[in-house]
């Protein structure tokens, strides 16, 4: 069969929109009952062989044409090589396609069907994405290699029951911490604030935790929290008013974040800290960024990749007005 | 015991050096058989109330003066807690104390052996570290909550026996890749270049191994290696001939590198390439760097963290005349 390609659609007639529509998902019905593809449509169907040109190409020459993206060819490939139905994302082809470059539908089911399984945005390993374009897609990010990574973004709920009330205390202000020489027990044993120098006594607090507590009036330091804030902008730019927000979002919520540095993110995060000697395994790890962030794909796959690692869920905390929180995991279709 | 600061040092009489020096391992002998302090010491006596005061300062005075790092302090207490004798480095007191903060000897041992165990550099989390810095030291990173990460940087030996010929292939070159539509099979299943777009038949090409295959005469493609060099630089700019550097370096080595994307690095690495249908475990995780990089020690730790969790070796290449390579793991002193 040859086809021919025009206005970016390659059309045929009603031989073809049964044998590849109806019998398999490619492609979407015109008005008089003919067949549209999509090029990256077409170009499977070359590649399977199943169709002999498009406009005089074959499969290598359509593919090093402009025609069809190689990647968006690849991922298009490995989702119908793992049994799925697809409809590439155009205007009237898909509900919203804004943002996405496929629509797939759930197993055994296809674009005659309601249901819709992912929607999939491609992106190559170099391209950048903006945080913004997140939380209700499907990442499918092609590699130098060719491999396809898929990251499942959603927006994340926070939320815990961690509130134990902690009494005044005194601390001083070193370069990038405060010390409390004679914090109450409640400081650390039960709202696990800070981190002890020995196995009693002296109780050390993050800047930010410093800010916190200091600006909830529970925290007394020479200059007040006004003096632990200009500390944390001096020593870390604006990155410190962004972490503060998210860290009072944090405890304002009923969560503990505690440094994630182990794990090179902004925090670790426990939902229900009663005691300290009875802690359980942190559930997220949050990384702080500005709301206009564009994540590179290789650092999420090494963000997400770590938090896999270690059992715990990965989570964007985007700062603009209000703090939005992104969840991404890696997905097997 | 009140003792005094002086020229950056606190100095005692006999009785100190017998109690403090010649029993625990703290400061110098001055030519006298007087005791000398640095002040982190001294600040370390202070804390275990074994001395009272120094210039009328009690332990909190002194480490909320400028006479005293916190983070040392606290380095200095860990090592201490854990076994080991120290002495800060001082011209003088230890050899080469450039770049590092304290010489650490063996478990029972001290200043008055000759064996050394670490020489270790303290940093803030949030200090950056240059690379040319690392390679023979242990880096203590204090982070935001005062817990230590110890990491030790060492030079590390790179090659391998993977050495398959590859008969001469012809490539098409897309966006960002080669793709090989008849490829002999040894390409792939010798030699492991690219990845297999079905079980047989095309094997797609990264652009650096396609550069390097052009180099070496046996890849032919439109424009030769130069147009997939510029391609490589249009859409990684010069990252693209860093890469491409420690790339050839490692095939040139016996090594294959493949990419390290879902580990969030450059390149996974096999020493021994025979067969892919016998593919060992991937040995390290290669990160290319400029040789004047400076490391922000969050994503180091992030970086060894994930390889350590994947049993591999976290390995920088540091790019200037000639590659470095510079391997960073976890430690427990």
């Amino acid at each position: 069969m040859e086809l021919t390609l025009s206005d970016g659609l390659v059309r045929a007639g009603q031989r073809a929109r049964e044998r590849f529509y109806d019998a398999s998902g490619y492609g979407r019905v015109e008005n008089g009952g003919d067949l549209a593809l999509a090029p990256v449509e077409a170009a499977h169907l070359l590649y399977r062989g199943d169709i002999d040109s498009v406009d005089g190409m074959d499969v290598r020459s359509l593919l090093a044409s402009a025609a069809v993206s190689e990647v968006a060819f690849f991922v298009y490939k490995d989702l119908r090589d793992r049994g799925f139905y697809l409809t590439p994302a155009r205007e009237g082809w898909v509900d919203d396609p804004e943002g996405i470059d496929f629509v797939v539908y759930p197993r055994g089911k296809g674009p005659w069907d309601d249901a819709v399984e992912y929607r999939v945005r491609v992106v190559g390993e170099r391209d950048t994405v903006p945080a913004t374009d997140l939380g209700d897609c499907v990442l499918a990010v092609v590699d130098e290699e060719s491999e396809i990574t898929y990251l499942e973004t959603d927006s994340q709920d926070v939320g815990g029951t961690s509130a134990a009330a902690v009494p005044a205390v005194a601390g001083d202000l070193l370069a990038e911490r405060v010390l409390c020489w004679e914090p109450p027990s409640a400081l650390y044993e039960r709202a696990f604030y800070g981190q002890r120098l020995d196995d009693d006594g002296a109780v050390q607090l993050s800047l930010v935790e410093a800010a916190y507590l200091a600006h909830e009036g529970t925290l007394s330091v020479d200059g007040g929290a006004d003096a632990v804030v200009e500390r944390g902008r001096e020593v870390e730019g604006e990155r410190f008013d962004r972490r503060l927000t998210v860290y009072s979002t944090l405890r304002d919520a009923g969560v503990v974040p505690k440094t994630g540095f182990k794990f090179g993110a902004d925090f670790r995060t426990y939902a229900d800290v009663d005691s300290v000697d009875d802690l359980g395994h942190s559930e997220l790890l949050v990384r702080v960024l500005p709301a206009d962030h564009r994540f590179e794909p290789r650092d999420l796959a090494l963000d997400v990749r770590l938090a896999h690692g270690v059992r715990k869920r990965m989570v964007f905390a985007l700062v603009g007005d209000e703090v939005e929180w992104l969840s991404v995991a890696r997905l097997t279709p």
